[in-house]
């Protein structure tokens, strides 16, 4: 029978479940009676379970991160880029853990999932979660997997930040925190984006106050023009200049040649670009997690109760850190992860920083840039060779 | 009496009205059978018509730019810190001459006018305009006015943009074009932006495919998001930055002493300030109107016709230009100022170019950056004295 799926892929796989009847106490001063978390694995845990490499999502990810959820299925996991056999993250020689986000959606509790204590959907009563929060969690997961210690926690962009937050108030459990695409916090123009994303959401009328699902609706046009919001940050304006130029959909294709249609249909192919992904991410995704999603990204601080002392914050740390940057990613640039380096050095830490030479921006972390997959790849193989001595 | 203004000021103006029964023929196919051009004047036309300047605005403006529509009003003209006795467009040298635009609202005609043809307001049947067709228009203004030639077309932004159109296709009309904070053409991403502008407006329930005002409603959310999401690329991340940081609105007003709310409400102060901005700009503006004026955007591209050649373009000119750019603009960056110079050289044309050091981005064009004024002052001097020669 024809193998369905590329050698390197960790090919089939499913999601697990775990459920966790322990009350999970929240930075927003409320908590989580109980609570599930799904997750996916790829390779095998060691006998001495030191082999193990949490991954942690971004925004708009999930726990699928590698590997195909059917034969059929044509879109892998996230990040199949880096994950598999061979791959950066080698599932020959790691026990990678990929769990979805307290919040998210068609995963670990979110918004969609019922109240345990009132029986009703939680919808927007669901509360704020932090990076913190997740950290807890994902804490919670570690020690269900007997996982004492990770070798390394990773992600790119909110998922960095995770990797962050588990080193500062976790040191004993990770040897590594490879934090890719990156800041310290959120600026203030990086809030903008969000509040006008979330205003985008809340604003339509098909929103119900979140309580859309009750009301067998979708905030279709909200969630749409943040998710176009969003793309414009993904990608840098030399990508879309390269990607799209000036380009008119209609024509011959050659930048320039068609005939403007002047009318407020599609006219160039950035537009069109832009609308099919903010079209099709509807269909994939949830309004309230939208919004809980860019709330933990404005809140993630965590120099915020060390005098706004970044060293400070890294003072405890005894994880190795990787930060990677890509120089042309303008939501996270190269300086926000120069400030997360400069404060490790400042503390005294043991950092390692790559700038990756790149033209297509912030989305790069989920890319295949070779300096980039090569800058993981020996990373992790001193990862591999420190669990052999 | 007490002086109820600035000295400075050209105090107390009205605007005036032009009506053109000529048809004008767009860009777009279609022709405005007639229009009126609505336009304030500041300081007086010499006798042979040599001292006049014209006052280009851009997306937001209109022909109000300096002084003051009424002693009680506390808001003088878009333009008052370069229009007056003795600022950079002194009125006591020149004629200074501002129309607002085809298309616009509460001045020329525009989609909430009455379509002489059926008698009905046009709403979303006013033809797509251009910048093009913009200078055919205010080319007009400037035969009723008996003005052959102007001594400087100006403006920011998409005001820069129409100076540099006037330089192409009327060479002989104008001395000089002074072209502020502009670009030869849109980049995908200023496209992008601007496309999803448009989104916000055409998908609010409330926008009744540009009726509205037929349907006695406004799409309020949709034109809010349309000028937040305008607002961070008017301003720097370094504005942002110095002008909100990272405060919490809720708190003693001191970086990050508040305490979070965790919820939903305003959080940050740069999500006040956009909140404030988008609802403010709703009671102002029109959203048909802002839907055209980013299409003039869109559309700009004088090299088009030309092979993609800008130098072929301005092969034609005969004015002399100035362009001043703004390091902290990154709508329109000084990069963006440099191809403008570098094809007004390879072109052979006379060129002065400003480079203003800045801190707050696009909207300095606007401010008082003492530099920039400075060299407007200086360049506007220099034709005052060409007057007199």
């Amino acid at each position: 029978m024809a193998q369905p799926f590329p050698a390197n892929s960790v090919g089939l796989v499913s999601p697990q479940t775990l459920d966790i009847k322990q009350p999970l106490e929240l930075d927003c001063g409320r908590s989580l009676p109980s609570y599930q978390l799904v997750y996916e694995t790829y390779g095998t845990l060691n006998n001495d379970a030191s082999n193990a490499v949490l991954i942690c999502h971004a925004l708009s990810g999930d726990h699928h991160a590698a590997g195909y959820h059917s034969v059929d299925s044509k879109k892998p996991g996230w990040w199949e880029n880096c994950i598999g056999p061979g791959k950066p993250f080698d599932t020959n020689r790691f026990f990678i853990v990929s769990p979805s986000n307290l919040g998210g959606y068609k995963g670990s509790t979110g918004p969609s999932h019922i109240n345990p204590e009132t029986s009703k959907r939680y919808g927007p009563d669901f509360p704020i979660v932090t990076v913190r929060d997740w950290v807890k969690a994902q804490a919670a997961l570690a020690d269900a997997l007997g996982i004492q210690q990770w070798a390394a926690v990773t992600g790119g962009s909110l998922g960095g930040m995770q990797a962050m937050q588990w080193a500062i108030d976790l040191p004993g459990r990770l040897r590594h925190a490879v934090m890719i695409a990156a800041a310290p916090k959120l600026s203030a123009q990086n809030i903008a984006f969000n509040e006008i994303a979330r205003q985008a959401i809340v604003s339509d009328p098909d929103f119900h106050e979140g309580r859309y699902e009750d009301a067998d609706t979708v905030p279709r046009r909200g969630l749409m023009l943040a998710r176009m919001l969003g793309h414009i940050t993904y990608l840098s304006d030399k990508a879309m200049r390269a990607k799209f130029g000036r380009d008119l959909r209609q024509g011959d294709g050659k930048a320039n040649m068609g005939k403007p249609n002047f009318n407020f249909d599609v006219e160039f192919e950035v537009e069109s670009y832009l609308r099919y992904q903010g079209q099709s991410f509807v269909d994939r995704f949830d309004a309230n997690t939208y919004l809980l999603m860019t709330k933990a990204l404005d809140y993630f601080d965590p120099a915020r109760e060390f005098d706004d002392d970044l060293a400070k914050a890294y003072a405890g740390m005894q994880a190795r850190s990787l930060v990677v940057s890509f120089t042309s990613d303008w939501r996270f640039s190269p300086e926000r992860s120069q400030e997360i380096v400069k404060a490790l050095v400042d503390a005294g830490k043991p950092v390692s920083y790559a700038e990756i030479q790149s033209e297509l921006g912030h989305d790069d972390f989920l890319l295949t840039q070779p300096d980039y997959l090569r800058v993981l790849h020996s990373y992790f193989n001193g990862i591999a060779a420190e669990l052999r001595s």
